[in-house]
């Protein structure tokens, strides 16, 4: 309504907001954080009875040329591997959709080997695997687009009000470690953990091969800089949704530590996306507290996981749609003859 | 199924959770506090495939002699207002549950003035509220023993696994201040918070209550005395309610810092039921975190909330629902095909 009106200010909205809020029957405050998400939920649908009915997971996959580093507790072939257990709808992720009623699409952003044919699979695949970014630029400017451009549309399509994003592929908290470095000009070691679980030699390990990588270019980085030379393809379609989900009005759920990094390269291609952000989860991953303090963000749920696919969003959307049924649905002290303060 | 075979003992029965989840598509340990979730419930049902399909929220309403004494924010007829609030659907819990599919019903535990007549209203009022503690015990032993009675009745009712228990009654943070003092052996001032929201005078003022109140009895007293002495007919009902369904074998949602102290009680009463509470959300009511502490308990969700009325219980049930569904439905590597760390 705020877009409609030039008369009604952004100040105007948020104190209709805040008014509704405190009309309603409970204590002013008495619901914290789930007031403060009804706001920003009413805030991107610009509506005081906003609707939070459809959430939709995309997953993106894909395959890292510095997994051959010896980055990660697991073989590369996991990757491929997961993709068929997502679309057997066995992992993690494919269990909670189901269980909180949240649609599921996975994405084949550049998993390595041949092509997988499955019909719930969207096959968006700029090539299998980026390059070894220890040696060289992780992807092409091209190819760095061609990522972005796809995000960007899947991000956008639907008609679902919040959008979900979830990433999978060995050796993708290591890209993101080196992205987010770059990102905000610090020294990856401080960025890197232990990802699937490598011990106190492979984390030695791990640190050392992404200080070689980070090497090769300055200390700091703009986004397409950043995603070109470090990003893999999955978390560079991944910030392009940001980008496209945002611009379509929708709510993002961002999830840890590697869709963070990618939220953080979205807002840095368009600041005002931050607005369209709940931050979901804050991860076990050491690195995700760095990359959540640099974008001023405290995610709803601190469950100590650390597991990706989007798992953490996920588990925020109950959250979301309680919070905008509040909004919506409570009665107010006037319309329920109730009481006020003495 | 350990109950059935006593060739299987806790130790293997745990042994076997452990290693049903560990064997999940996902590195070990990486869903964090879903894993310790999904074993509790586990345990509770003892099955390495357990259900969480369905919750009910039962909210005990109940007023309090001590709110005569000018402890709250808000009037003594918010308590009967809120019950007619609850019965049109427009409170906060009602909201909640039907956004996240939870079924709810309704107390009368002992509510002012004449009974209400609402189909949809239970009534098990023990009398139109509690004497003001100050003076005297706010019920008789006989009044105490009926309200545990008829709360451990409601609370073993049903097929539902997940039972979440609510209250609404004007002073009942005073109430359960001076009853977790007294089962706790504190000073009462240390657990006294700001309930609904009284200002610092209000505080001051009702510590000053409170203290009176708590110098009646001895500093420290037994679950049913501290009940008796303090309890309100809503938080009693509720302390009885833990104990039913924790006896049907139900999971029983905690939410916070009222039903905590009751819980608290009922964990006196019965030490075994302490397995079966899963503590939802961290009050912002100061007093919380004391009791929480006390019971050994760190709850799932911290987001600021401080409402009562099973609100914070609600929002941990599809945490709940999720965490069971991980370890009944998720593939494991085997199944999957998926190779394991390197």
């Amino acid at each position: 309504m705020a877009e409609q009106d030039p008369a009604v200010t952004v100040a105007d909205f948020d104190r209709a907001i805040r008014e509704a809020i405190d009309s309603k029957t409970k204590p002013v405050g008495a619901l914290g954080r789930l007031e403060t998400l009804a706001a920003q939920i009413a805030r991107v649908q610009q509506s005081l009875v906003p609707t939070a009915s459809r959430c939709k997971l995309t997953v993106f996959a894909g395959d890292h040329g510095i997994a051959a580093a010896g980055v990660s507790a697991y073989p590369r072939e996991v990757t491929r591997q997961m993709l068929l257990n997502f679309l057997a709808g066995g992992a993690a992720a494919n269990v909670i959709a189901r269980t909180l009623g949240v649609e599921f699409a996975l994405v084949d952003a550049g998993v390595m080997g041949p092509a997988v044919e499955h019909p719930a699979l969207v096959s968006r695949r700029i090539v299998g695997g980026t390059r070894n970014s220890v040696e060289r630029p992780a992807m092409s400017a091209s190819q760095c687009e061609a990522a972005l451009r796809a995000g960007r549309e899947i991000g956008g399509e639907g008609s679902h009000e919040a959008a979900a994003f979830g990433e999978m592929g060995i050796g993708n908290t290591s890209s993101a470690s080196l992205v987010a470095a770059k990102l905000l000009g610090l020294p990856v070691a401080g960025l890197a953990g232990r990802g699937t679980g490598v011990d106190n030699a492979g984390l030695a390990r791990k640190r050392h091969v992404l200080e070689a990588a980070a090497a090769r270019t300055p200390a700091e980085l703009g986004p397409d800089a950043a995603l070109c030379e470090y990003g893999g393809f999955e978390s560079v379609m991944l910030a392009g949704a940001v980008l496209g989900a945002a611009e379509a009005g929708k709510i993002v759920l961002v999830d840890g530590f590697i869709a963070t990094v990618s939220a953080l390269a979205a807002v840095r291609i368009s600041p005002h996306v931050l607005g369209n952000l709940i931050f979901a989860h804050r991860s076990a991953e050491s690195g995700h507290s760095v990359v959540l303090e640099a974008l001023g963000a405290d995610p709803l749920l601190d469950l100590g996981m650390r597991l990706g696919e989007g798992t953490g969003a996920l588990l925020a959307w109950p959250l979301v749609q309680a919070a905008a049924a509040m909004l919506r649905d409570m009665a107010s002290f006037e319309s329920a003859g109730v009481s006020g303060r003495t």
